[in-house]
C-alpha cells in the first residue's frame, strides 16, 4: 500500500441539507487539520448501496495514489454488520462491509481487508446511529496521519460482495441492462466496450443495432452532439460503456426506461 | 478565546445554484488565500432562522477548536438588524443578530459579543442585499489572518435570542415536539436522553411508551436496522435525541407529521 | 497575466450526485496534489450556456489574481467546436469556445485566447464525451503547476460570443428583461445603476415607475426589509442591478415571470 495522502473522498447518501456531511468533515479536521476533503457525492438515494458502488467505481481511479475514500451508505449502521478497511496497492477504502467496496475487491491489486473494532480511533457516541461521524472518519482521518493500517482491527477475509450480474449471449446478440442514468437523463449499461468487439468478431464488420424500450438505434456515433434530435442514439462513453442518448433531452424520460431496464445489442447477419 | 485556525465554515440558505456562495468563498479567499472553507449546509430552507440555528447546534462542535464559523439565513439584511461577532472559549461565530445564534450563546463558556461596525473591514457594494459576500466573508477572512476580535466593532450585550419550548410534564408523560426531519424522513425531536432518565428515575424501570401521530411505540431500539419495516420505532441517537424513524423509509411521510408535531413519553405505571 | 494560483473554480451543468465533479477533481489533484480547488456551481441547467455566461460574471471577480476558472456547459462536446484558454491581466478560463466566456471576454484586459490543442496536456479516453476530465480539468491543473498558456495551443481570435441585448430605450422608458432568477425566486434585470441615472438625468428628479408582468412598482427600496409582503418592490442589488423581489416569498411564482420577461422603467414627467 502506499504511503496516505492527507487527502479524503466522502461518497454517502446523507444529502447536503443535515449536519451529517459537515459532522464528519469536522471530525476529520479535528483529528488532522491538514487533511483535504473531496466530496465525490452525497445524492446517493438513500440505502442504494449498488448505486454508490457504481459512483465509486466510476471515478476512484482518478485520485491520486495514498487518497482514502470514505463510502457511507448504511442501512445496517449499529448492527453486527462491520465496519471495514481495505487497503490496496493504490488506496485506502473505508465503509460498511455491505458490498459497497465490491468493485474495488474485485478490480484493485494487494487487497487487504481488516475490521474496524479498534475502538481507540472511534468517537464516543451516545447512539449507534451515525458511523459515519463516529467511525468512518475518525478512521480515515487517524490514515491521514500515517496510522498503519494494522493497529485498526484484524484481518478479515469473507467480505460481503454484491451479486455481480453480467450481459448475456445469444447467439449474435449481447443483452445487457441500464445500470445508471445520470443527471442529462443519458442511460448507463454494463455492456463494454469488449463485448462490442467481441460482437464484431463474431460478425466481421457491419453495422450494429441497439434495441431498447421499443426503440431501434442502427450504429453509434461518437459524441453527443452527433445524435438526431427526435430519436435515442448510443456512443462509447468516457468510462468505456454503451450508453444511450437523446441529444440535449432526457433519454430516460423520452423512453420511459429505468435503472435493470433490458438493452440488446445484435451484430450484422454474416 | 483560541487562536483562530485558517478554517471557516458557511452555513446558509443561500442554495447552490445561485453564485451567491462562490462570490463569498472568492471574497474570502481574496483576503486570504490560505483560509479553507467548509460547507456546513446552503439548504437550510428560506429565511428560517430556527432550522439554521439547529443544524449549527448538531455539529459546530466536531470542528477543531480556532474554526471561524459563519452562518447567514439573513431575512433582515440591510435592516437594522445588526451583524455581530461572539468568540467564546473555544470558537469564533459571524452572523446576523437573529437569533441564528441562540444554541452557541446558551451553551458556550466565555461569550464575547461584538457589533460588526467597522468598515474598514466591509466590502463597498452598490446595494445592500449581500451581506453574506460584503460583511460576513470578510469579517471571517480577516479573522483567520489574526485580526483581534477587538478591531471589528464595540460590545454589546442584548443579543436576539430565539424562544426556546423545553419539553413540558404532565405526571410520568414529557410532552416535546418534533424540531426537525432528516433526508431520511427522519423525526428528530427535543426531548434528549437526560428526560427519558427523568422519565425512569420517577418510574423506577420497566418500559417506555412513545405517542405520535396516533401510533403507539413500545420501548427504543438501539439501532435503525432493529426497527421493523412496517411500523415506526424509536432511538436514542448519535446527538442525544429521542428520535422516530421507520426502518428504510421516511417517518415524515408514513406518520404525516411535519415540525412541531407533538411527541409523548410516558413511563410505565409504578 | 499573473502568475497562476493553486486555486481552481468548477463551473459545469453536471449536477452533484453523479461521478462527474468528483472526477474532474481527481484529475486535477492527480496533476497537482496542492491545488484547491472551489466549487462554482454545477446547478446550470443542462446546456444553458446563458446561465453559466451569467453566473460567471457575478462572481469570478470574487477570487484573487491568478485563479484559474473553469467553465463546462458542453452540448458540443465531442464536436469539432474548440477548447479554448483564455487570459486576462487578472485570470485564466478554461471551457468550451461556445460562448460561456462572453462576459469575460467583453470585460476583462488583455486578453489572449489560444485553442486547447496539444495533446500532451489532455488525458486519453474510451470517448469523447467528457472533456471535463480529459481536457479542461488537466489544463487546469497543468497551468497551477506554472505551465505557460503558450504550451497549451496557437493563438486564435474568433472566439464564438453569444449574442447580448441591450436595454432599449423609448423616450423616457428604458425596457429591459429578467435575466436570472434567484434560488428565493428574486427577478434579475439587464437594468443597470447606470440606466437609472440616465433616467433621471432625463428626468430630473422624481420617482421612478416600474412595470412588470402587469405589476406596476413605485420607487425603489434599498432592502429586501423594506418590501411590502404582499406586493413586489425593487431595488438595486448588491451587484448593480435593478432586481424584482416580494418580501420573503418568490416574486416570480407571483408574478408568473421567467427568463426573458419584460421589464420598463419609466421616469416622471418633467
Amino acid at each position: 500500500m502506499p504511503p496516505a495522502l492527507p487527502l479524503i473522498t466522502l461518497l454517502t447518501d446523507f444529502g447536503t441539507k443535515d449536519h451529517f456531511v459537515a459532522s464528519m468533515k469536522g471530525v476529520i479536521l479535528s483529528i488532522n487539520p491538514q487533511a483535504r476533503i473531496i466530496d465525490i457525492t452525497h445524492e446517493i438515494a438513500p440505502f442504494r448501496i449498488a448505486e454508490a458502488a457504481a459512483c465509486l467505481r466510476a471515478c476512484y481511479r482518478t485520485f491520486p495514489e495514498g487518497t482514502v475514500h470514505v463510502a457511507v451508505v448504511d442501512p445496517g449502521v449499529g448492527s453486527s454488520r462491520r465496519p471495514i478497511l481495505v487497503t490496496t496497492s493504490r488506496y485506502f477504502f473505508v465503509a460498511p462491509d455491505n458490498g459497497v467496496l465490491t468493485p474495488v475487491l474485485a478490480e484493485e491489486q494487494d487487497v487487504e481487508i481488516r475490521h474496524l473494532e479498534n475502538r481507540q480511533y472511534q468517537l464516543e457516541s451516545p447512539g449507534a446511529t451515525f458511523h459515519g461521524r463516529d467511525l468512518f472518519a475518525p478512521a480515515a482521518a487517524w490514515l491521514t496521519k500515517g496510522q498503519p493500517s494494522s493497529v485498526f482491527g484484524g484481518l478479515i477475509d469473507d467480505p460481503v460482495r454484491l451479486p455481480v450480474e453480467s450481459p448475456a449471449w445469444c447467439e449474435r446478440t449481447v443483452i445487457g441492462q441500464v445500470t445508471g442514468i445520470d443527471r442529462f437523463g443519458n442511460l448507463l449499461t454494463d455492456i463494454k466496450v469488449r463485448h462490442l468487439d467481441d460482437i464484431r468478431a463474431v460478425a466481421q464488420g457491419g453495422t450494429l443495432t441497439i434495441r431498447i424500450a421499443g426503440s431501434r438505434i442502427n450504429g453509434l456515433v461518437s459524441s453527443y452532439s452527433e445524435g438526431r434530435p427526435d430519436h435515442p442514439s448510443a456512443l462509447i462513453n468516457s468510462n468505456g460503456s454503451l450508453e444511450v442518448f437523446m441529444k440535449e433531452g432526457s433519454a430516460a424520460v423520452i423512453l420511459g426506461i429505468g435503472l435493470g431496464g433490458r438493452i440488446e445489442v445484435e451484430g450484422p447477419a454474416s
